[in-house]
């Protein structure tokens, strides 16, 4: 009935049939907007909408935000013949974040509530939905140790007054948001938690949970829920591959039983229909590009509808000679724990009287998988078809694994993570053509981190490494990034200090080429002069190339080209 | 009787018998400030003064500045941890200058009266002093081809209202200020003039111009003056030494006989005692690191006052086993005209079956000697030491020099003085000890343009070049210096376009560096950047370093070890 959208900072509905605007909000402006995600919600809690009907479009909730507790702080940026300078409300780790409200206007009347969804007053409002006639709010405590699902009536009413009253999810980590809250009816929903050790499906009825997966594996995403079958996506046999999942609730004992709906060996990306009869299926493996199909879910037909060949016509045709599928592996981290890698070998490497460089390619990020079946990205084969071998290592605190994998980087950053990398660089030296007097490192923004901790706490290991757009000191970070990890610099300054590049510069003795683009709104250039006047000081060698205008991605096309154009130089030099 | 000074942009003086301070000016402050030189003045005219007493005292002539005139622009400096962006009137090329009144106070009355100096609206004011109760002035028009002399009643009077009114020179390029003016008595004056294609000297009365040197050499500096005989410094064998001379102003033939007092070949810079009796001569040579000398005017007398001597405890000591005095040269120019140089050869090049690497040592900018016979800088050393020979060569547009000289750069720079460049490095590779495919280039600011320049536009001759702080585009750049060679961007587009760093990018093969200090306020980082952005456009290699913090000179002493430490790496690696 209605089109909702926001303006100039305050939010309005607009009614299909007779044509008529209505302004919900009128204080939007000065700091204040309606209706919009904040810069935490989009950038870091993957919270994208701010404004949310109810099903009967009798309701609408929406967010008023305030920027202005925010300390008002400026950020340049460096253009080829200019700068700008941006003053921002930026929310850098253990500062005040925006104020937020949840609010529900009533259509009918035009009354607006407020629905107290606090327990403290620095709660983050990390998710909400409609449940019915009711509101789903989700919301973290600042640390991040504890996530609550409440209920609240339309009309504002307290948590309390509602059957179902929600739960609370604690962990001595943190906890990671997901969007696996799904309502079956007004006493029954479907959840994801990790309190088990890893993700897994959970089934609550009249506020009591009953586990519905259990074991090695992971749920990732809720795709389709009924009464008797979840769909859903994750793994249970390893973490390098996703597939298709149903699970049948109304067993005794559903956890034994999540049947593998796809089969490929591979990444399986799905989507279902509404109706839960098919899903699309965009899959790809190591030696497959990308396939994307049609399935049944009452039977087992199958359809491919699209397909990448490289034939003849495609770019990269003139490349498939050359091309080597990388390998996958695991190797046994300190703690016994699994780090999975992918290693792709030099086109070069038919040649068994040579040894060959190798590049650690590393993210090593938080929350982030890289070493996946699936088709690897081309930089790798740029790297192979150089002559060089690669290696992708998924250290400890990479993403969709168990808790105990993600948990050690809790409160200290760069610490396990280069520990692991060593672990692959020492692998790498026992294979026959590796050149174990030759191992590189280079990542992008994380990797950029890891590449600068792994040269300064491992020179031995790593012989030359490039760093683009790398975080230096986590400081100049955002407060529900960073503190979700390493808490506020107040509570933890050991923790800042440590997780910084500063106290390890002393022992780069490896050959470090530093890029960042000059205008970069994520990770500061900031980030990297500090690393350039330290080094400076210290008189320690480094290379350097900075981007006129470039953001933190680098993806301008002359800017791509002149980047790796150098990177292959740089290890060609000093590799 | 007084003193005065400058406290927030007012002019005050005190009196010292009766302890009382008078404000001359109130006026002070937003963009107006009193007694105080403006920023061209000191930075382009040598003009550090800007209030003058009368000898007796009884009149205080002075500037009062209005930089409001000035567009207001951004000037941005990034360091390591924060940046700064600093509101400056500053004077681009072709914009607007500060406006100046020169005002001179009676004390006695406390009138104020302003001398109306300006033939034209933009005129500049050169120099103001006191002749006797007159002011002189010198005035400059804005594009420098002229330059007035005139004298002032401390009452205001026109300069037509006095005998020996003054003076105009002329130029089809542009007229250097100087500091001879130097009055004998009401009637006459001394001055120095290149009308005659050389610094020459001048003697006025009531008007009328004798001219008392001629020829091949040119007269520095006067430094003493009485009616009888004039001592100036200056050359008149070959522009690489300085030395002092004594002309007889009453002779009738005067321009035959100056006379040199000092006789060791080298440099003398030399001081004379206010009664003319002595001089103080400090003198260096290739092969002598310096001397002080007190010299006597009236006998020959000759007496060493401080000799620097590399003895064991001098810090220099260890090097000397190593150290390579130069030597110098000339070389013909294209146009005949001879071009100076300074060769220094490797501390390891008594091996005569190698050949070395040679760095040619740059700065090339208007106005500006660096082939002098003296103890050159030890950073020729520091290149020998490494296995580099250094050629230093003076191309046409630099200073000490004739008219014809420094003439050929008018209206487009960076075109003969590369040209001459390159006949130096032709010359190199005439010698048996050098290695003609390694001819590397060096240098700062204007030395930094060159170096882009010479590689950009001799791609076959420079292999590999360092350059600091560089220029790229003169229209960054300020009106005085840069109108004084180029005229205005309106005025000569095509020549700003041709003498800017742009046009010849492409053809740049060779190995490049750039280094540039992030806080640059004198050649502004956004000359890098525009390179940077540039190259980055076209895909062209190169390598940079920049400085947090860091201004024009890079001459904190850490940043000095890690910019040399890192040129000789890259020279070592490049060359």
């Amino acid at each position: 009935t209605y089109i909702s959208y926001v303006r100039d900072d305050n939010l309005y509905h607009y009614e299909i049939a007779t044509q008529v605007e209505t302004a919900v909000t009128s204080d939007g402006g000065g700091g204040i907007s309606n209706g919009l995600a904040d810069f935490i919600a989009q950038e870091e809690m993957h919270r994208f909408d701010a404004h949310w009907w109810s099903p009967d479009e009798a309701f609408l909730a929406y967010t008023r935000v305030d920027e202005n507790p925010i300390e008002v702080t400026q950020r340049f940026e460096i253009e080829a013949d200019s700068f700008n300078v941006i003053d921002q409300h930026y929310p850098y780790a253990g500062a005040s974040n925006a104020h937020i409200e949840l609010l529900v206007q009533e259509l009918v009347s035009g009354n607006v509530q407020r629905l107290d969804y606090r327990s403290a007053d620095d709660d983050y409002l990390a998710r909400v939905s409609w449940d019915g006639e009711r509101v789903a709010v989700q919301t973290q405590s600042r640390n991040q140790q504890e996530l609550r699902l409440r209920f609240y009536s339309a009309g504002g009413g307290k948590a309390s007054d509602h059957p179902g009253a929600g739960l609370i999810e604690r962990s001595d980590t943190w906890i990671d948001l997901h969007d696996n809250f799904k309502p079956l009816d007004a006493q029954r929903y479907l959840w994801t938690s990790e309190r088990d050790g890893s993700s897994h499906l959970y089934l609550y009825s009249n506020g009591i949970a009953r586990q519905l997966t259990a074991g090695t594996g992971r749920v990732n995403r809720i795709l389709h829920a009924t009464d008797a079958r979840v769909l859903f996506s994750g793994w249970f046999n390893s973490p390098v591959e996703q597939h298709l999942y149903a699970l049948d609730i109304t067993a005794t004992d559903p956890t034994s039983n999540p049947t593998a709906i796809t089969t490929e060996a591979g990444w399986h990306d799905v989507v279902v229909a509404p109706d839960g009869s098919r899903f699309i299926d965009r899959y790809t493996a190591l030696d497959t590009p990308g396939e994307v199909r049609i399935g049944s879910l009452v039977n087992e037909s199958l359809k491919n509808i699209a397909k990448e060949t490289i034939t003849r016509d495609h770019p990269y045709f003139p490349y498939l000679n050359e091309h080597r599928p990388p390998s996958l592996g695991r190797l046994r981290a300190e703690d016994g724990q699994w780090l999975h890698y992918r290693l792709t070998q030099p086109a070069s490497g038919d040649d068994h009287r040579r040894k060959y460089p190798v590049i650690v390619y590393v993210y090593g990020g938080p929350g982030v998988q890289r070493v996946r079946n699936e088709w690897a990205p081309l930089l790798l084969q740029l790297l192979a078809h150089n002559g060089y071998g690669v290696l992708e290592l998924d250290n400890r605190g990479s993403g969709n694994r168990e808790r105990h994998f993600q948990a050690p980087i809790f409160r200290k950053l760069g610490a396990v993570e280069v520990t692991d990398q060593v672990t692959g660089a020492e692998f790498l030296k026992t294979l026959d053509w590796v050149d174990a007097d030759r191992i590189g490192v280079f990542g992008h923004s994380y990797g950029g981190y890891m590449t600068v901790m792994c040269l300064a706490k491992a020179p031995g290991i790593f012989k030359a490494g490039v760093a683009v757009a790398p975080v230096s000191d986590w400081s100049l970070y955002d407060t529900h990034y960073t503190e979700r990890y390493l808490g506020t610099p107040a509570a933890n300054a050991q923790g800042y200090e440590l997780s910084s590049v500063f106290p390890y510069l002393d022992g780069l003795t490896g050959k470090l080429l530093l890029m960042h683009g000059m205008a970069d709104d994520n990770v500061l250039f900031t980030h990297s002069t500090r690393i350039y006047r330290a080094l400076q000081a210290r008189n320690i060698a480094f290379q350097m190339m900075t981007y006129p205008g470039s953001k933190h991605a680098l993806q301008e096309r002359d800017v791509s080209i002149h980047r790796f154009s150098l990177i292959l130089e740089f290890f060609g030099n000093q590799l």
